[in-house]
C-alpha cells in the first residue's frame, strides 16, 4: 500500500528533498517532514508524478503518526545540535523497533555519543554518510553505513535500492559499527580537498607558469577526463573551465574570487588523522591552502611587500603530459595516505573497515569518483592491509609517474607557483623510500635536552648519549 | 621560618625534583612529596645543602599538614587523568585560600576544565607551563603562566624568581586567564617541534647532498650559532653532531637510530590550529616526520620498491651558506605562523594575550630560546598585530634569505631528499605573496557539485555559475 510507509525523511533542504524524490522514486512511499511548512509545501508541487508515494505532514507528531511501525526515519538536517535537539523531539514519539537514521555529514565522534546514547531508548540509532551532492542524492549517490549487521540487513536493501552503481553493483555498503559510516565519509572528503587541490594547482601552472586562458585549460581536463584521471572532478574542472560567465561573457572561471570556502570534513580528517598519529600531508595542505586562500588582503599585501613572483615558466620547462603524470602521482599517493588513515582507524576502533568495498562504492555516485578507484578496489581487495604504493598497478603508475611530479613540484616552485599538496605528496613518498631519515638527530636533540632516550641502529641497550661530558672524536 | 613552608610539590620525577631545588635555592621552604617514598629519599639524599629547605612527607595527609595555609601546591605529575587523579585526592585536605598550581604539560583544555570544576570549591586551581627540560626547571625555566590576576600577584614573584632571565628581565609573565598558560606552552612545542625538524632538514642536506661527516655538520652548526640562528637548539644541534659515541668511538650521530618519538604536544598545536582555521604548515610537516619516521619497515621497503634517491646533490649546488640563508628564512616562517596561531587564539578565546612578553620570556629558558626571539618581542611590541613577515626587520631578512629557502627546496628536491617543512613553509610564503591564487577553480567545482556559492572579483552579486546549461564561450 502505497500511502501506508514504514519510511520517513525528516529535513527538505537541497539533499534531504533529493533523497526523499529518489526513495519515492525507487517504489517506496515515505513520509517528509520540514520543521518549515512552505518547505515541505514547495517540495510536494515539485513532485510531480512521484508525489503519490509521499505523505507530507505539518507537524512531528502528524508526521510519526503517518508512519507504520517499525519506523525508519531519515534525518537529514544540519549537522550538529540539530541532530540532537531533532533527536530530542522525535524521543517521545517513537517505539520499540524504530530507527533514526541521521544522513548528514556528522561528526563521527557525534554519531558514536548518539549510538552510546540512545542505547536505552525503546528506538534505535544509525549514522550514514551520503556523497554526491544534490545530483547524486537524487540519482544515487555513494552511502557508507555506519551500524550493526541487523541496521545493514534492515536498510541495506534501501540503501542499495538509492545508490549509485557500478556495473550494476550498488555503491552503498556497511562500514561498520557506530560512527563507522562518518568516519569513513569523513575520510572522502578529506580526499576531496586534496584531489581538488591538485587539480587547482596544476590549473595554477597552466595559467600562471604556462599562460593558458581558460579555454586551453578546458582543453587540458577534458583531454584527462579520457585517460588515467577521468574522474568526475576532471570532468567538472573542464566545464567549469569551459563555461562562460553570463555577465562579462568572458570566462567564468576569470570572474570568480579566489576565496575557498569550507565546512569542516577536511579539517576534521586533519584533527582524526592526528588523534591516530597517521600522516596525510596532502590532505592537510589542501586545508591549509583553503584557509590561506581566504586571506585575500593578507595575500595582497605580501605581493606589495615581496613582490609577487614572476611565475611564469621558462618555455618549454613543463608541458601538459608532464603534468597530468604529475596528477596521477599525487593522486595515488593522496589516495595512499587516505586508506592508510582508514586502515589505522579500523584497527585502533576494531572495526574492521571493508578496505575494497570502500573503494567500490566511492566509485560511483561520490564527488571522488573515478575509474582509478577502480583498480583501487582491486588493489585492496588482493592485500588489505597494504599501502597503495606497494600494490599493483600503483608501484608501477608511481615508477612512471614519479619523475613528472618532481619536476612539476621543483619547475612550479622555482617560479613561485606555490603548489603545497604536490610537494607535500613528493616530500611523503621519499620519506617513504628513504632507509636512512635525518629523524636521528631529532632523536639526539630529544635526548639532549629531555633525557627522552632513543635506539641504537646496532641493537645494544644504550639509549642516552655522552652529552654534557662528551668529547670531541 | 624556613622549615614551615607555604609551598608544596607534589611529583618529584626528573622535572618536579629539579623544580623543587631550583625552589628551595631562592629561599623557600617547600614540602615535597612522591606516590612512591622511595623516589622521595632517594631525592632528599641528592638535595644536598638544599635539603634544610625541604620538607618530605610520607603520606598526602602528611604533606598537606605540613603546609601552612594559605598552601600553594605545585603538582608536577604526568599530564592527563593523573592530575585529575590527584586533584581528587587532594579535595578533602584543602581549604580557603588554597591554590593547586598545574606545571606539567596539560592540555589546555583540560586546564580549562579543571578551572571550570574548581569553581564551587573551597581551593583555586591554576595551570602554568614550563619550558626548559630538566637543566631549565632546575637552573631557570621559561614559565608561562595561566591564571587571574590574583593568582599572578600570588605566584608571580616566585615564579620570576625561579625563572631564567635575559638581560635580567624574568622569562616569566601571565599569558591570560583559564587555560591560556598551557596553550601557549602547547604553541611554544609545536614551534619547538617545526625548529627541530628544519635543523634535521638542513643535516640531511648536508650528510646525504653534500657528504659531510659528523664532524663538519658540527662545524656548521658552531658556525651557524654564532650568526641569526644562534639558539639552544642550534647549539646543542652541534653537540650532538661532536660527540663520540661510548661505544663505537665513530660519531654518536651515526648509530643513533632514526625513529623519531613524541609526547603529543605537537599533535595538540596542529589539532588546535585546525579548530581556529589557522594554517601551520611547518609544524604540521614537523609533526609528520616524526610520524613517518617511527616507520623505519615501511621506508626500507620503499627503499628496495622505488629504489633509494641518489641524494648526493652536484657538486656546488648548494653550500652551508646557503642552507643558513635557507635555515633563516624557514625559522621565522615558522614564528610567522606561529605567533598568527597565538593571535588568533588570543582573539577567538578572548585571552588578550600579551605577544611581546611570550616572545620575551622564549628568549631564555625554553628549548626553543634564540637572538632572534629579541627581535620577535620589539616586533611584536610596534606591532602586536601584524604578521611578523610584515614586521621589521623580518621582512628584509625575508627579502634576503627567501631565495636561499627556495634553492635549497628545488635543489634538494630534485635529488630526493625530502626537506617537508622547509619546503611547507616556502610554499606559504610564495601563497602569502599571490594576489591571485587558484582557489577560484576550488570555489567553482564546489558550487557545480554542491551550489555552495561563490563571491566574483567584481563585486556583483551573482554567486552561481551557469553549471549544466554553460554554454562555451
Amino acid at each position: 500500500m502505497e500511502n501506508a510507509p514504514h519510511l520517513g525523511l525528516i529535513g527538505l533542504g537541497t539533499m534531504g528533498a533529493a533523497l526523499a524524490l529518489n526513495i519515492a522514486e525507487k517504489g517506496n512511499a515515505i513520509a517528509v517532514f520540514n520543521r518549515t511548512g512552505s518547505v515541505t509545501d514547495a517540495f510536494m508541487a515539485s513532485a510531480g508524478a512521484l508525489a503519490g508515494r509521499l505523505t507530507p505532514a505539518r507537524t512531528l507528531e502528524e508526521f510519526v503518526a503517518a508512519i507504520t511501525p517499525p519506523r525508519s526515519i531519515i534525518l537529514m538536517v544540519p549537522a550538529g545540535p540539530v541532530v540532537d535537539d531533532q533527536i530530542a523531539r522525535l524521543r517521545p514519539l517513537l517505539g520499540p523497533g524504530d530507527l533514526v537514521i541521521d544522513a548528514g555529514n556528522a561528526n563521527y565522534t557525534d554519531t558514536e555519543r548518539r549510538v552510546r546514547d540512545c542505547a536505552g531508548e525503546a528506538f534505535d540509532f544509525m549514522g550514514i554518510g551520503v556523497s554526491g551532492g544534490e545530483d547524486g542524492a537524487r540519482h544515487g549517490p555513494s552511502i557508507m553505513a555506519g551500524g550493526d549487521a541487523a541496521h545493514w540487513q534492515r536498510m541495506g536493501p534501501l540503501l542499495e535500492a538509492i545508490s549509485a552503481k557500478y556495473n550494476d553493483e550498488p555503491c552503498a555498503a556497511l562500514m561498520g559499527p557506530g560512527g563507522a559510516g562518518h568516519f569513513v565519509k569523513m575520510v572522502h572528503n578529506g580526499i576531496e580537498y586534496a584531489d581538488m587541490q591538485m587539480i587547482a594547482e596544476t590549473y595554477s601552472v597552466m595559467r600562471d607558469g604556462m599562460g593558458f586562458a581558460a579555454d586551453a585549460v578546458a582543453d587540458t581536463f577534458e583531454a584527462w577526463n579520457r585517460g588515467p584521471l577521468a574522474s568526475y572532478l576532471i570532468e567538472i574542472s573542464g566545464k567549469v573551465a569551459r563555461a562562460a560567465d553570463p555577465i562579462t561573457g568572458g570566462p567564468m572561471l576569470d570572474v570568480i574570487l579566489d576565496k575557498a570556502g569550507q565546512k569542516g570534513t577536511g579539517r576534521w580528517t586533519v584533527i582524526e588523522a592526528q588523534h591516530l598519529a597517521v600522516a596525510i600531508p596532502v590532505i592537510e595542505a589542501a586545508v591549509g591552502a583553503r584557509n590561506l586562500s581566504a586571506r585575500l588582503d593578507d595575500r595582497q599585501k605580501g605581493a606589495r611587500v615581496f613582490g609577487a613572483m614572476p611565475q611564469s615558466l621558462p618555455t618549454g620547462s613543463l608541458d601538459t603530459a608532464t603534468l597530468e603524470q604529475a596528477l596521477i602521482a599525487g593522486k595515488i599517493l593522496c589516495y595512499a595516505q587516505g586508506f592508510e588513515m582508514l586502515a589505522r582507524a579500523s584497527a585502533q576502533f576494531s572495526w574492521d573497515l571493508p578496505m575494497p568495498a570502500i573503494a567500490r562504492i566511492w566509485r560511483n555516485g561520490c564527488i571522488i569518483r573515478s575509474e582509478m578507484l577502480n583498480d583501487m578496489a582491486r588493489a585492496l581487495a588482493e592485500a588489505p592491509g597494504e599501502n597503495l604504493i606497494f600494490a599493483s598497478p600503483f608501484t608501477a603508475m608511481l615508477r612512471e609517474s614519479a619523475a613528472a611530479l618532481r619536476k612539476t613540484v621543483t619547475t612550479a616552485t622555482a617560479a613561485g607557483i606555490a603548489v603545497p599538496a604536490l610537494a607535500a605528496g613528493l616530500s611523503w613518498f621519499d620519506t617513504m623510500r628513504t632507509p636512512r631519515t635525518p629523524a636521528n638527530m631529532i632523536q639526539a636533540q630529544r635526548d639532549f635536552f629531555g633525557a627522552h632516550g632513543y635506539e641504537r641502529i646496532d641493537g645494544k641497550d644504550a639509549p642516552h648519549g655522552p652529552w654534557g661530558h662528551a668529547a670531541a672524536h
